[in-house]
């Protein structure tokens, strides 16, 4: 057995007077950068959304003040204005600050705007990207975002700001590769006939995951015209992924395990 | 100080007989996941692209053996299909086998195509979702992919696979968010002109950020129309953002430190 040892000194820990704005990935501890690790281990102050596990968090310094922050089922536990309003007061009195968000927190997490607002007061901010999964949920359920011949390439979007009649969807219709469409699970109904009335093939195949990474994980596939049905009782958060892509899952993961083997590397 | 120390057992670590489809990340150690980490310290071979550095394969074990494949600048150091003879042998003999990728395996990695041939071949995989450089290449340059009344989504094409007439660029020149381009850094006078002819407006700003996340990282930034040229010179490998987020840049990272203050945690 062989122990890599991750210092988390001083030297590569939080920074005081600084806003770590920080990915923590899909859920799995295991998907956590060294960053991330290190960040959690030194900062005073972490503000995480809802969506961050009890494994990750067990990740930071006990003596840190923690707190949760963001929506949880489309409800406000602390509104942005207020993160916003922490994270300067926080940077300006010194603490080594984290904000922790699921994913990457530039993909859909608002982390430029929390970016903007500390660098227009005047706090350092470090960015931190994640594993996000908008590609790691189709990733870890055997579907690959890209592939030879059948997906040129991939395009992600959430249903919850498409969710509006002034989206044109024809462009993402027409598009010669994967979609993938993160959040707003309530909408994916009106998004899959959007997406099909602008040309998307109704037999195109199609596959939600949810809880992508955990041990809750799962997985249904269909088509984009059946998915949302068949998707409508998983919990969240989900990811809807459409594209030719979808039917190399029997390939990738042949098994009907749609339990990732991935597992916390955390001693 | 706190030590996180991350326990790279036997029961985390590579399985005898199994290849792990690992990604790397794009290039700084810090943006490893704990499970890269954990396999690369107790995998018996590591196949790995060339893009991998160093400092990550640092993490490998000594006792491993270490094998370079791939390609580098478009030459084939090893073909794909001895990567996957190599591969296929080396789970069918029973070693604990890491194919390490730039990035994510599975965005333009040939990740899928590897997890394929493995499966049928009846040997174990096991995908790892790493930190793209699609998403953390602007990011670290302070360009945010999405962002709340800029852009909707983005879009990930490769210049590779997209530098022929047979691509239909109207969707990706009409798609309402950011476009990313990667690899292919020969053809982006070619994409930029495609995207342009195809509606993009020619002034939308877009930057290039070369060897994202490493010390030699260099953004440039400019329209659509003026980026391949100034961009021409950068190092590979590098990423094309385009969008409205591009202008953000100047409010997420005031200063002109291209370089990004990630750092690599490893002690």
């Amino acid at each position: 057995m062989r122990v890599v040892t991750l210092h988390a000194a001083d030297r590569f820990g939080a920074s005081p007077g600084t806003v770590h704005l920080v990915g923590a990935g899909p859920g799995d501890p295991g998907l956590l950068t060294l960053r991330a690790a290190s960040l959690l281990a030194t900062a005073d102050l972490v503000l995480h959304d809802q969506l961050v596990s009890s494994e990750i968090l067990a990740l930071v310094d006990p003596r840190a003040e923690v707190q949760a922050v963001g929506r949880r089922c489309e409800q406000v536990v602390v509104t942005h204005e207020d993160v916003l309003d922490r994270l300067i007061a926080a940077g300006r009195s010194g603490r080594r600050v984290v904000r922790l968000k699921g994913g990457d927190p530039v993909v859909f997490g608002r982390g430029g705007e929390e970016a903007m607002a500390c660098v227009a007061a005047g706090v350092a901010v470090e960015l931190v990207p994640g594993v996000t999964s908008a590609i790691a949920g189709p990733e870890l359920a055997g579907i690959p975002v890209t592939h030879r011949d059948r997906a040129r390439g991939f395009l992600v979007v959430t249903a919850h700001t498409t969710g509006g009649s002034d989206v044109d969807w024809a462009p993402i219709a027409a598009f010669p590769g994967t979609v993938v469409v993160l959040m707003g699970h309530a909408r994916w109904a009106e998004v899959t006939a959007d997406l099909i009335a602008a040309g998307r093939r109704p037999d195109e195949p199609a596959a939600a995951i949810a809880c992508a990474s955990t041990p809750g994980q799962q997985v249904v596939s269909g088509s984009v015209a059946s998915i949302a049905e068949a998707g409508r009782d998983l919990p969240t958060p989900a990811v809807l992924v459409i594209g030719d892509v979808v039917s190399l899952r029997d390939r990738i993961r042949p098994t009907d395990a749609d339990r990732s083997p991935v597992v916390s590397s955390l001693g």
